[in-house]
């Protein structure tokens, strides 16, 4: 264990879409963990769209980042190096920290790793942050129906993909966006989606949801904003639910960017919208833990980790 | 009884804001009620906010009116000729009428009214359809509860000028947005509003909200869209409430206006946006009508048919 540290320092705050210059790697000693903490050999960390907001200067749900800092989010790794009596060396971890080889965790903080029902990078993913925030997020806000029809933005994203899984297990027909032909056929043909609209390929979204959800739109599970979010707003069926989990079509955005205005669009179908934050769920976490792990390991909801890189 | 009866009819459909090129007043014979139907001389009509769409040969929530057809809605007067047992001349009634001095409602639609609680204009606002709104609007949608800071759009109108009262009597701290000082006036030294704003008299919403709802928006009641509602979205606090009822402001657009997106700004505060139909509500209107008719009593909520005209 005496390989240096290679880590990841948040240089300078981006404007517009950031680049390499935001983020500086530095090489250094692994830290040592002090009483109640593990050292963390990372072996994967998550990038996450919100991640974004934490470069911006501004108060917001997730602490801004500050020049200067390691940069850190969640990781899952090896304990090399417990200084807890609630794992020992060997045990594998998730939590958050550093973009590091090496990071440390506290141990209370720290979450165990059951790697017989998936990979590491699964609990990252479908079985971490991001598949706690599509189950919550569908079946809480969007309240989906046997027989709705479930679109989904950013459809092949670790969010999405799960979320129309779900919505498919309830019951509901699934209709997911994504930016290739690749993830769309993944989306049908892996996932069960009932169909899927490569958005790079049309940019009309209205004709497009006519034929893929041609019965109108129950729940609305949106990841992404722009355009494809206002041709959706315009088939809310009577009742429908839109859960807003991310708007990443703006979070580059400098300035408050504009578009077509939805609200007139709520009234005639009565619609709700509800933004989210997974945060608001801590205290249900175990059984979306539970149940996604028991569709994993049944094989209802299937996952990837290579294939939307 | 042999007076003329005239009619007001729909002429043309509009394009953008209406003129009276739209409508035609015509003279005729009163009409004769048939079995199980009311004469009634109309005393007050209801030109309500979603006539508009009524205008327009497109589906929604209201039935289009189509060009030739007399212009109908919200009516009070009283019955002249019954040939139903629920009534006899002399009666006040309310219900779906012709904008006439004439016109016949089926006795089983109408409903009755109390002159004793308040006269015949305020059975179509504060007692009426109007008030009604304001009431499942508010609280269901809304969902004030004391210390909550409650914006209002529209607050001097018929629904607007009700939800702010009925949110001060649940305890909360209550700003309206209207168009006048004499507006601004009656809202804070008739009705009990803390603030409000005359939005003609500033372009500088967001300052005016700081000043007017410092500790943020709870609860927003929308009548109105546009820069108003922009402002307003942008001062969202944790788990707020918005209610759209009405978006005047684009009733008149052709094609679609845009403006600031507001959907990146419902996550950070996990809002809530609610469509709002009173239709919805209709199996518990009386809920409503018995409550808003003993505030009215006990002078808990006040009304006025002039003021705002």
């Amino acid at each position: 264990m005496q390989e240096t540290n290679r880590e990841w320092y948040f240089a300078e705050r981006p404007e517009g879409e950031p680049t390499l210059d935001s983020f500086e790697l530095r090489e250094g000693d692994a830290p040592e963990p002090k009483d109640g903490e593990l050292l963390v050999r990372v072996r994967y960390l998550s990038v996450d769209p919100y991640m974004r907001g934490r470069m911006r200067d501004a108060e917001s749900y997730a602490e801004p980042w500050d020049v200067g800092d390691v940069l850190k989010g969640g990781v899952v790794g090896e304990v090399v190096e417990s200084e807890s009596d609630r794992y020992e060396a060997g045990d594998h971890v998730t939590g958050n920290g550093a973009w590091a080889d090496y990071t440390v965790l506290d141990a209370d903080e720290a979450a165990p790793v059951d790697t017989s029902v998936a990979g590491l990078p699964a609990h990252l993913g479908v079985l971490g942050m991001p598949g706690r925030t599509a189950y919550f997020g569908l079946l809480d806000a969007g309240e989906p129906k046997p027989g709705d029809t479930v679109v989904v933005s950013g459809a092949a994203g670790a969010v999405g993909s799960v979320v129309g899984q779900i919505a498919r297990l309830n019951g509901c027909r699934v209709v997911g966006f994504a930016g290739s032909d690749e993830k769309t056929d993944w989306l049908t043909e892996d996932l069960g989606f009932d169909a899927a609209i490569n958005y790079k390929s049309t940019d009309d979204y209205a004709a497009a949801l006519d034929d893929a959800a041609p019965d109108g739109v129950d729940v609305y599970f949106d990841n992404v904003g722009g355009p494809i979010t206002d041709a959706v707003f315009t088939k809310l069926n009577l009742d429908a639910r839109v859960a807003i989990c991310g708007q990443i079509a703006h979070y580059n955005d400098e300035g408050v960017a504009t578009g077509p205005r939805k609200l007139p669009l709520l009234i005639a179908p009565r619609a709700r919208v509800q933004g989210l934050l997974i945060g608001d769920y801590v205290t249900r976490f175990e059984e979306a833990n539970e149940r996604l792990r028991a569709w994993v390991n049944s094989g209802a909801v299937s996952y990837t980790h290579l294939r939307c890189v």
